[in-house]
């Protein structure tokens, strides 16, 4: 047992005060976790769009103050009442959802959608008393999808917590809890190209370029990867990606030029961009009799997907993903486990790495569309 | 060898001359079967709603006089050359859509959507040579489908006719060859519902019904039939549906109607009408995590699919099947043994019977909604 069990932590955390404002490292207090709920120390976190899109705030309703940060790595600190499964020491990711290990997709072996835990970005505070652990001189401070990484200390609830492999190096496989665990889950799990298949990707960010992992891992012999952005080209050529589409290059619809490249369409295509047309393409590009289009980049608000049902008659399959249909809890160390067996490799995914004090810098990144990646060190 | 091989065939035939009209009785010409086709002897062929479809011709170029009639059972008279796989006197079902076991698809264990025999309701001629086999005084009279089972005499490609157990009734088989399978093989091939699972099925026609057959074989626990004509649930008492479902009975879409029944939604839907919106809530109505929904409805030329992607993202699948992803040669004999073994049962698809002579009274009681399957019987 640490000496900081049952007391407030004080700690440093980068706080979002306002929209789309620079986040401010501040001093909060972290209050111990309540039942079935642990206190995490988080190591290494990163950026993902999720975190962006909601300090950009431009499509919800804003939740401000807010401590953003989801995809981490951490050791637990403490445990409240009732958890059983993790003890102070284990090493852990921390996951935007999670695994009640009750609920009847919990216990269906094809979901992974826990009715209790599944992703809510509209709640700013913890499940149990709907209270925030966060605080600066009493005023509370809201959390972020269960996770609220920006912080040397954050409270979860025990079924968004995965247990890891110790010997897992966290700099690294923390990149693993959220984006390219994703990606990686929509092509083994969900698309499940054959040896041999062609496969298109849509969109080359980090969920993207976990799918073309996927892919490769899973043999196909042709991936293609498209992207309206060419600078993405550059990063992608390290992934196994064997042939680059630029919609912008042609005049014709990105899923004619895909038949044409490839005798009437892929076998499978995984969309990774959250624009609706790319959706659209990304079925309408798969083969008929046995193409299968997964959908993981998340639409807007207002979205309409729309096709002509004899695109579907014809034996195209539309799928869709959350979070690469791993479960959470059961299947997250798994994953971890492919990286360890060098089955997959992190180490190209992360292409800045900056100090706590510096995270505005990995904001900078995204928004300029540099790299893929960017680790933040909590200890500096 | 039977004394007509090699010679032409006069016999009697129902021909369509003008759209709508009442069909006509006359005497045909049916020329032998050239490289890779056979000529059949029809027995029984039976009205399904492609055919009245057709003839109507509302939505689609006319294409008269044509012989229509899809859905038979017969003997082979002879074999054209390099015919080798069937031989006079076995017992035959016809179909719509072929198998050259030769292209892309054919050799796919997925699909069975032949790229040469695949279904082409605008070809009015035999695909070897771009002619008609039949005539009436010199003048060609259309194909249909690659059947037109309208008439005592056919001739089809190899590729569109299984073989089958000589000791299976024709009378009762025949309507094997187009709705029955297809809805039987959305069930049993395509949604796959498991043992006490609950499936909805949109539409109570011959090809719902037979969807209702694979659910209730497949072990489904609730079969919740939905059609918007009350008449239909009378007929649908005898086919294991356990409830029915109105959609003019509720003021909100019946697939929040479905989800309330549910706890959420059902587990598989099999959508067998034709009507887009009915596809939409097909697919609307299956639970997130795990539900797949599965069209069969042939849909109008300028209809429009649309949903939410968020739909999808919640880990719903939706696909579309073509006779039931049977393939016709391959996979037709073995349905007619579920019947011999009485794992389904025809007799209660069969509400009516007529003679040739009266082809057109088959018209009427389609027209009318009156029953599922009428047989017309070609000796009388
Ligand atoms: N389903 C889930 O569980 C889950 C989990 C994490 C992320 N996501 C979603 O996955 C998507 C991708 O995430 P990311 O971090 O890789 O984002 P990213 O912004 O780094 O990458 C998206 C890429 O798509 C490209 N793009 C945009 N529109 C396009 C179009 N019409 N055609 C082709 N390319 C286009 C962009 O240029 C960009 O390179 C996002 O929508 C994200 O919200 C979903
Ligand atoms: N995909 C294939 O290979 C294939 C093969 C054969 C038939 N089909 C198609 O299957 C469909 C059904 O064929 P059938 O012979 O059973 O037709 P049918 O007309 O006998 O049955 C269709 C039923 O759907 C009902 N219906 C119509 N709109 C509805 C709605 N919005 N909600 C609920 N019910 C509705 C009708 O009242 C009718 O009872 C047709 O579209 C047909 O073309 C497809
Ligand atoms: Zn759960
Ligand atoms: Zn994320
Ligand atoms: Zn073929
Ligand atoms: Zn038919």
């Amino acid at each position: 047992m640490s000496s900081t069990t049952g007391q407030v932590i004080r700690c440093r955390a980068a706080v979002a005060w306002e929209a789309g404002k620079p986040l401010v490292i501040e001093k909060v207090e972290v209050a111990p976790p309540k039942a079935m709920e642990v206190r995490l120390k988080i190591l290494f976190t990163s950026l993902c769009h999720t975190d962006l899109y909601f300090w950009e705030a431009k499509g919800q309703t804003p939740m401000f103050p807010r401590i953003l940060g989801h995809e981490a790595g951490g050791i637990v600190e403490s445990v409240g009442e009732g958890v059983t499964d993790l003890k102070p020491g284990d090493h852990v990711l921390p996951v935007f959802t999670g695994e009640c290990k009750e609920c009847a997709h919990c216990k269906s072996e094809e979901s992974n959608m826990c009715d209790l835990l599944r992703i809510n970005t509209d709640r700013g505070v913890m499940i149990g008393d709907g209270q925030s652990r966060f605080s600066i001189n009493g005023k509370p401070i809201y959390h972020f999808v269960g996770t609220s990484t920006f912080s040397e200390y954050t409270v979860c609830h025990v079924g968004s917590v995965a247990k890891i492999n110790p010997l897992a190096p966290l700099d690294k496989v923390c990149i693993l809890s959220c984006g390219i665990t994703t990606g990686l889950g929509a092509a083994l799990n969900v698309a499940q190209p054959k040896k041999g298949s062609t496969v298109a990707i849509f969109g080359l960010g980090a969920v993207g370029l976990g799918a073309a992992e996927g892919a490769r891992i899973a043999g196909a012999s042709r991936i293609i990867g498209i992207d309206m952005n060419p600078k993405r080209f550059i990063e992608a050529k390290k992934f196994g990606i064997t042939e680059f589409v630029n919609p912008k290059d042609h005049d014709k619809p990105v899923q004619e030029v895909l038949a044409e490249m490839t005798g009437g369409g892929v076998d499978r295509s995984i969309e990774c961009t959250g624009n609706v047309n790319a959706m659209i393409s990304a079925f309408e590009c798969v083969h008929d009799g046995w193409g299968v289009a997964v959908l993981v980049g998340v639409p807007n608000k207002d979205d309409v997907f729309k096709t002509h049902p004899m695109n579907l008659l014809n034996e195209r399959t539309l799928k869709g993903t959350f979070f690469g249909n791993y479960k959470p809890k059961s299947d997250l160390p798994s994953v971890v486990e492919m990286y360890m067996n060098k089955e997959i490799e992190l180490e190209k995914f992360i292409t800045h790495e900056v100090p706590l004090s510096e995270i505005n810098k990995a904001f900078d990144y995204m928004l300029g569309g540099d790299g893929l990646r960017c680790i933040i060190r909590m200890d500096t």
